[in-house]
Formats: C-alpha cells, sequence, structure tokens
C-alpha cells in the first residue's frame, strides 16, 4: 500500500486495495483489546467540523490503541474563528509534526484539493454528500466477519439515499467486491445517478432478498416540506417497521451507520434484536480504522504480508 | 468489591463497601505523584452534560495515573445535537471498549436507569440534585486522614441543602459510619426529608459543636428572589464569617466541595485559612476516584487485601 | 535556571536566561521525531481563554513529546461558567498535582498577578496586548538556526504595533541580543512607547535593510474605521507587495507569526515562497516551547550543562 498518500474515498481505491485493508482490519478485529504501539511518538490530528461521536471516538480509540499521540481540534475554539482557512491550520499542524489529519467536513472536494498540496496523510471521515470511506469499510468488515466472504452477497441500501456520503462510498466499493447491490426508499430520495448493475427496487423486494438490509439515516428535517410525511407516516411507508423484518430471508441481518432515529427508519425493538450488526459495526469501526492509519502511517514498513487472498473476499 | 458493579451512589453500597473504598483512597493519597499503570491500554469515557472543572479534571488526572485511555466527550460536539439519546451513546461508547463512563447530568434517575441496560462501569459525577458520591468519598477521605478515624465525628453541613447533591450522598453515608450529622441553613433551603439521627440545628451551635464546618455552594441567583438576600445579606445571616468562624472548637476544620462563592458562604479570608481544608479536599479528590477506577475496573483481580479494618474507622 | 519560576515574559530574563532556553531549543530542533519522556507521569495544563491553534497544538505537542499528562481546559464548560475566578481555578489544578499551567488570556497583569500567589509554573501564551514570549523565542530561535547567530542582525517588524503582544516581547528581547530592531507601518499602529535603539523607518527602508522582515497580523476589523482602508488599500499601502519583496537584500528572509491574513499584511505568494520561514517558526515553536516546558519542570535536576556560548548568539 505504499502507494496509498491518503483515503479520500473508495472510489480511489483498487479491488485489490481495499481487500488489504480489510485483510489487516480483520486481523486488528481478532484483536480487540491489543495495545499496540505502534506509533508511539507520533502525532495525529482529528478535525471535526461537523457533529460526531461514533466515528469520532472510533478513530481516537484506533489512534490510542495504536500508540498514536491525539490532537483534537474543536473548530470553535481555533484560528478557524479568526478566518484560517483549512489549508493553513493543516499546513501548520503538518509543520509541527503531525502526520495524518481525520477531516469530517461539510465542503466535498475540500480533501481532494488539499491532499494536492500537503504531504501529511488525509483520511476523509465524511465530507458532505461525497464518501465516508472509513464507515463503508466497517460495514464490509462487518458483513465478511458475518457471512465469511463477500463476493455474492445480495446488499439492500434503503432510505435516504440522494444525501448519504455513506452510500457514495459503497457505490464504488460493492461493485469492485462483487456484491449486489439493491437500492430502495421514496422516489424523492434517490441519487442522481447509478452505476451499471445497482438496481432500484420495491422495499418488499429488497428486504426480501438482501443478506443485509442496510438501513440509512433520515434527515427527516431536511425533507419534511418536500415528503408531507410525519414520522410515524415515514416509518410506516419507508421504514423497517416489525412487519418488514419478518420478510427477511433467514440468516439475513440489520445493518445502519448510526446513529440511529428510532421509530423512523427503524423500529425501535429491531436496533438490538438478535439479527441486528449494528453494534457490530460500532465495534468493528474501530479494527477498520486502525488498518487505515497503520496503513497510511506504517505502509511502506508493515513487515504483515497480505495473502491476498481474494478469492476468499 | 466484585459485587460493584457500578458507582450510582452511596445509597447502594454497605458501611465495608465504603470502607474499602477508602481504604484503597488511603493507599493512593499517600503516593500523591506515582504514575501507576495499571488500567494501560484500557478506555474509559467522561461525559459531562453539565459544566465542571474540578471533578472532571480531577477524574482525568486519575484516569491517566492509571495509565488509562482517556475519551472526553463534548455534548456540543457530538451526536446529541442530531438527538441521539444518552442511552444510544453509552452503548456506543461500549461498543468501541470504553469500559467506564463518568458521567454528570441534570437528569436524576438516569444512571440508574442506564445501569440496569449497559455492561460497561457508570460511575456518578453529580445527577442533578440526586448524589455526588465521589464528593462525598473524598471528603470522608479528607476527614479520616485528618481525624484518624471517622465514627465519632460531628460533621455540621450548612446552606443550600435542599438542591445539594453534596449532601444528598452525605446523608446516606454518614450515618453508616458513625458519624453525627448536624444540618444548618436558612428555613427555605432545608432538605423536604432527612433520615433518622440527624438534626437541624441553628447556624451558631452546628458551628460550635462540629469537628467539620462544611459550608455549601448557594446558588443565589436560584434563591435570590424567594429569600429577599443580597450576597452580603445571606453572608451576614448564613455564611461562613470571620466572627462564626472564631466560634469554632478547637482542631476543627473547615470544608468546602467548591467552587466557592467567595463572600457569600464564606469569607474569602477563610477559603485557604490554616484550618481550611479545601485545597486538601481537591488534592483527595484524585486518590478517591483512583480507587473507584480501579475498584470497578480491576475489583477482580486486586491482589490488594483489604484489611477491612472498620474499627480504624 | 533555577531561579526561573515562571515564563510570564522577556521583560524578566537576562541575556544569559534567554540564551539558555535558545540553546536547549536548539538541541531539541536538532531531534524532531524524539519521544522523550522526562516529563512522564507528570502533568501541564493548557488553559486557552482566547481562540488558538497554533500556539495550543504547538504547546500540547511539546507536553507530548515530553512524555506529560495534557489537561485541555476549555472555559466555556468548565466552573468559569459558574463564576470561578483564573486564581481558584489555578489553585485547584495545583491541587490535584498540576506543575504548570500554560495561560492565554485577553487580561494583561493576570499572569504577574497570578505568579505572586501560586506555586505551579506559569506560562503566558499571550496576555492581551503586553507579551507573547514563547512566540519571541521561537522567532530568536528561527533566525539563530537561519544565520547563525543573533548579534548584530537587522530585524523588521512591519504592520499592527500598537496592539502586538508579539512586539510586546521582542521589544524586550531584541536589544538584549544586539538586534537592530526597526519598526514601519501605519502612524496610527505605532507603539505608544520605543526603548532606545529601536528606529522607526519608512516601509521600503525596513524591507531593504532588514535581515528579516516579519510582518504582523493585521486586525482589520478593529482598524478598518480609523484606518479608511480596505483590505486591498492597506496591501497596497502598507502590505508585503510582490513589488516589495523584490527590494529586500539577498539572504534576507520573511517571518509572519502567523495566521496570516493572505493578500492584507502579506501577498498571498509570497507566504510559502523560497524566502520564507513562516512553515519554519511553526516547526521550531515544538522546539521552542519544549525547551521552556524542561527547564521549568526539571531545571533544577538538568544534567545538561549549557556552554553559555553567548559569543555564539
Amino acid at each position: 500500500m505504499k502507494n496509498v498518500a491518503h483515503l479520500i474515498g473508495l472510489k480511489d481505491l483498487s479491488k485489490e486495495q481495499i481487500i488489504q485493508l480489510l485483510e489487516r482490519a480483520e486481523y486488528w478485529a481478532a484483536r480487540p483489546t491489543e495495545q499496540a504501539d505502534i506509533l508511539r511518538g507520533r502525532f495525529v490530528a482529528n478535525l471535526f467540523f461537523e457533529a460526531s461521536t461514533r466515528t469520532r471516538f472510533s478513530f481516537e480509540v484506533a489512534q490510542k490503541r495504536l500508540g498514536a499521540h491525539v490532537l483534537n481540534f474543536i473548530p470553535e475554539t481555533s484560528s478557524t474563528v479568526k478566518g484560517e482557512t483549512v489549508y493553513d491550520t493543516i499546513r501548520t499542524l503538518e509543520a509541527m509534526g503531525v502526520e495524518a489529519a481525520v477531516i469530517r467536513t461539510k465542503k466535498e472536494g475540500l480533501l481532494q484539493e488539499l491532499a494536492e498540496s500537503v504531504d501529511l496523510k488525509l483520511i476523509n471521515a465524511g465530507d458532505g454528500t461525497n464518501e465516508h470511506p472509513t464507515q463503508c469499510l466497517l460495514d464490509l468488515l462487518t458483513m465478511k466477519r458475518q457471512f465469511g466472504k463477500l463476493s455474492g452477497l445480495t446488499v439492500a441500501i434503503i432510505g435516504d439515499l440522494r444525501h448519504s456520503r455513506v452510500l457514495g462510498s459503497h457505490l464504488h466499493a460493492l461493485p469492485k467486491l462483487g456484491v449486489n447491490l439493491l437500492l430502495a426508499g421514496p422516489a424523492t430520495m434517490m441519487p442522481a445517478q447509478i452505476p451499471q448493475g445497482v438496481k432500484i427496487v420495491e422495499m418488499e423486494e429488497a428486504v426480501q432478498t438482501a443478506d443485509v438490509v442496510m438501513m440509512l439515516r433520515v434527515q427527516l428535517e431536511r425533507h419534511a416540506d418536500s415528503l408531507y410525511l410525519s414520522k410515524e407516516e415515514y416509518h410506516k411507508a419507508h421504514g423497517l417497521t416489525l412487519e418488514r423484518a419478518k420478510m427477511m430471508k433467514s440468516g439475513a441481518v440489520i445493518m445502519h451507520p448510526a446513529p440511529v432515529n428510532r421509530g423512523v427508519e427503524i423500529h425501535t425493538d429491531l436496533v438490538e434484536c438478535e439479527t441486528s450488526l449494528i453494534q457490530t459495526q460500532v465495534t468493528n469501526g474501530v479494527a477498520a480504522r486502525m488498518a487505515v492509519l497503520e496503513t497510511l502511517l506504517k505502509g511502506s514498513e508493515m513487515t504483515w504480508e497480505s495473502s491476498l487472498a481474494t478469492a476468499t473476499y
């Protein structure tokens, strides 16, 4: 992975690169309490320009388990209030010896632009409605650990598709890995464009056919007007109700990137039910992020030999 | 202490359990600069939904002296702004491998409710007007170190009693430990209920009789209307004035959970006078919290043998 | 340096003390990635009552590279919102075992006042318009590393001089070290008083004569009314334009304490041009702060022998 300078999006990674990250993520997932100090004395910074709990803390846990020093940048108390640009902030961190920056931002394209002019490693923790690559990687890791392989699986992603950066990453990654992707949701929430091979289906078909029913958080406040729907109406029309969950085939699982709107896109009783992997996704998020950090910061030194056993994916 | 799953309140602990925590707190108080790494590689999170300086930093110092990784949750920049519940936040942290959460909240009963449904260890850092158990433990530790034992001491708690979570904990703990408890303060600030054996007395009697004169912070902004008192009038009528401090018996000490309103519940010159243990309380807070964290996270492995020398308490 | 209790300002330090700090800063600057654990198990706190990116993170990097535990105090979520004074906050931190506090504040004189009544080490990270001593030290370190020595250099500080705490420190330090200091800028931004030997010159003369052209950030929002100048007009009249930069003598360098107003006090193309040391200043900031922290906290134990080779400075 010497050639991976940044993790901006899964659009930029080959199938082999994705699998290599997943293999390493499996390695860490198998060692859930190991304190590794392979990044001891090295600095990483987290710059979240949007609110976050799980992504931010997941990165911080991953960084600290790898032994790195962590700088948490809080926009409200920083020189961005004096008008400093993100570019100048990143360059400043770089000059202090910070080697990687995890960035969440509203501005699509910002990371790509930064990537051309900075040397520290950039990791996209969600940029607008574009991509959320580590969320996608942890989803893939969760599926791989659940089903043993990815190729041939059918994944249905359901709900607020148009604004979803999670979907943004999956649209690039799933087809590369031989996963069949179904989309369902309100017509007004469909993505503008979909790649060849991805199918839009009715919700019932999606729920009945999929190995993975992945519900997305609906930003109802953003859509309420155009949808003319209350939370209850949305749940009934487009949510994973108890009834719909019963239609899922044997062995199928529920996923959700969270935070969950209980009772809106998913019935509250399903969040932690037996077929739900939502908590497991959070657990796997740490492993996926450890793999990304390690690969970007230690790539050239990693003695671990990838089997590149693509057949097992 | 294997049976202590959480530290919600001293109401729930037996005399023996309290003493065991105090014994371990004495151990740490005797090693004020020791960097112990017994929680190395383990994660704890601090979730303060109300402002705090000393409690939050005291926990952070305790956590870091024990070698733990610390996650500081800031509500304003987290998914709670997207409406996520505390329960879902705690479950998320748990899934990432966080083993203990220190919580300060306005909502009484929240911790008790959480305790029934989460596996990580909950530590109450103040819940509404209910309890503030680690403040009580550090007070007890301070008294024990000052007087050699607790049983038989007379402690007067004075001031804004009705809304005090510190008093909430002391009402449960002091009687269990054989401490005589006197209460004094404005009639409108008396607690709704007091346990048998606890006496309400005039301020002068309290000050003259007590081994420990514990002044509580008055939230004057909350009471000003009903009291029709200025800060100066409150000080004169209900505060520890220089005159009243002179009435204290020989060997008696002043305590206060802080932050102090200088010139309101206590004369500014008394805050750091010779008989004041207010700074010592802060110092002991670190030791008390180290004992709590260690007991909850290492309880089953602790090789340290408690003498359970209740006679010395 | 046993006699240096705090770092409030360079006004208080002798030439020998400044050189000793710079020598140690050179030591750390030569070891840019070394993880030293000489402050392991010891606590320092950062209290920034004003927004900051580079100073705050620079201190945090310095602290962590020295192995210290770092407490980041955020005024908005602390007991200062309950009206607690900075004095009481510092005393509280001291009681917990915190040994040094890095403070940025609007209030000039606050640190001097605190210094008389607290035992922990105070480090000024900028107090109002008074001093910013570690910025000055990193500037001196940058000049020393660039030119081999300080004595005999000519430094021009240009721009918003009246409100500059960076200038405040340089006015004390540069003359002590035998550096010629020139000032230039709008008449309304001149400092009220200047020491003997410091010259006010026209901008063109400053730029043509100086070895170091140090541009200061202009707080245009504060001055716009009195100046009747737009950003463009300020740049043309008082900024380092491309034309003026061409007048600089061979070997001369550009410095700026940052954050930079691109296109106001300095042309955007000059910020990262070949003669700019702005990024280098940030890098050197870590080394300068490591030297300060180490000297204050380990001064009496430091086995490193200063050559006190003032001749080389």
